[in-house]
């Protein structure tokens, strides 16, 4: 285990069955991203590697009460989309972490996620702070939603922030690329799963362009 | 229901049996005051009123993995004590809300918390705006702990806040009294559960003395 | 002034000389979209007409020591690129906010802005809740680094949040197109200024779609 | 300079003329304090050896507009206390740091401060993270109020909290022997500000009884 590792950790948001699982409420919105970068065994494989190279690893479900009595009787954006779409229930099925990304002991299940954020409205950023967490790796869905909201807070709160681009997924090929060559490089270094691998065994930091006024 | 109880949320912190069930790791700690003041027979028949108001019922457990991993391996302060405990550990009996606060199906049970304030690594603040609340009322463990971080923190929150004092418990008289007298007024309007009853039923709001400077 | 827009605010974010005058270090790269939609006529014809229905003005500068001494000696994104340019150095001019939009006494000038959001590290969120603030109108730069931040910050805070798009510039159209259209509905309703002023007369909230899985 | 010392912070709280001067809008209320435990010498000698040993040096000064207009019309609490003694007006002689304890160009003046706690309505967090600064060392006013609250919230954001009891003072001696005993270790090491120069120079922590249940 290099000590870079030990202070990098791993967060996946959203790998649920509601999105990932061909049965999933939203996973029609998703597929054609998912098909054309294969983000998930993309993200089977940096499990695999991450987990043996020492890195922490956290999952970041989201998940509601069954009617939603918790969200705002008036939702707007987002939130208001979910509800239509009657996804991410507590203890069904559609909310469950998807069966190929299996859960260990040592693993942290982040709690209490709702919004966009993984830092917003979770224990994540406690339990990053009391692990000694200097570098933050994001994976997951949406690419230009909770990913990016994820990793936009990330950087505001100091740590050295990768954003796993070939283990993302947005609802169109468009936002997609748009996300990462656009706005990622702004408060993250958008890396390939496997040249984020490479930086924690060679330990040496990849620079990438900054983005912004270029 | 009056205009005044539907904006107004109960927070209940840790009525668990590890807190307040006589086989519970840290009971012994917290007997004398519970005893001398009533706070559990004062809290059920609070929460029944407040319920046949329509105050909004949220219950605010503090848990942890069965080792503690989620916790720094050197912790120090309040954690480090109930790490030694062996308290509060998530799945187990301890951790469990007290039989004698049944939660229904309408309350909400607020996730994530690891810390001191019910607001810090939970989605306490992020359901609280979504359901529109402007008035929060604490009670729980530990008066000058959990408690009072609580009420700190719901002040700079901007949260008209109220802290029940009868229906708190610290692990010696000398800290609730200090608390309430010294501490409470500069944060939170001190109310016995009955004149926070009271107030949400005539609709006139109890003016405190600031503390302070006074 | 209506009962709408005494709980409206409008957040004006970085209207500096170093963005929006034509002698500012970062000027050059968000002309071709101020040129495009004129978004300083507007936020300017936006400010009276604001002022004159009692909506809350709060302008958020974003400024650093002049070397940059409070920011990690090895900065990676947007930041960076700001020490490049040597932008928004505190008591120059060119942090300064541009002349054609004078803040009056009555102004609030939001203290701590260093990063993307102008919620972070800031006493925005303080001073919005000390004011009663539901409904937050955001314009300013950039269209998808500040701007969006702050937005998505807004959202999950539970604020009914509205992106003035005739009121943002980017630097670079696509830039400026795909944030409105793709990322701006799923946590802010986009409206045009004229839109938002017409909402706070008749009170009548225009719904916008909510974007993500439609 | 000491590894140790390149990581540790220094928080100076509210060392302005309204607490500190002996002409101070509130200095009345915490004079007993200051005489008794000559906080003001120790933070003078404190600040000369923790710059000398690299120490950060943040100082966080609370101020207001001069009609409080930043604030609820209907303000409770502390808060209402400092509005009815006019104290820390911006740009008052009240509001300035006290001339024993002069600012110096690398020092950092944190921004937005407004109420209780120095992280929540300010850049204080974010700068901290910035500078890569693991623990934090608290000293100012009022003891059971601003560093309270303080401490609290270094303590749920992961920093190794250190509480400077011979530099705080409170509006009483029981206040002032109350927190430092019972409520300080709870969420920080308490520790005279000489013990905690030892610490910077012989790298050794010292360790405190937990607090809580012993």
């Amino acid at each position: 285990m290099t000590d870079k590792a030990k202070k990098t950790a791993l967060i996946l948001i959203e790998y649920q069955n509601d999105f990932a699982n061909p049965n999933g409420a939203l996973y029609e919105a998703v597929k054609p991203v998912m098909d054309a970068n294969h983000m998930l065994d993309n993200t089977k494989d940096l499990l695999a590697k991450a987990r043996a190279l020492g890195v922490k690893v956290l999952f970041c479900p989201i998940t509601f009460t069954s009617d939603y009595h918790e969200l705002s009787p008036n939702p707007f954006g987002i939130l208001k989309g979910i509800i239509e779409k009657q996804a991410f229930q507590k203890e069904t099925w559609g909310a469950e972490i998807i069966d190929i990304l299996p859960i260990r002991e040592t693993d942290i299940v982040i709690e209490g996620k709702r919004g966009l954020s993984a830092f917003y409205s979770t224990n994540l950023d406690f339990i990053l702070r009391q692990l000694g967490i200097e570098t933050v790796a994001v994976a997951g869905f949406l690419t230009n939603c909770c990913v990016e909201s994820t990793l936009r807070t990330a950087y505001e709160k100091g740590f050295d922030t990768i954003s796993l681009t070939d283990c993302t997924a947005a609802t169109s090929q468009e936002e997609q690329d748009f996300s990462i060559s656009k706005n990622f490089p702004m408060f993250s270094r958008p890396l390939l799963y496997k040249d984020f691998l490479n930086e924690l065994e060679n330990g040496q930091r990849t620079d990438t362009s900054g983005g912004g006024y270029a």
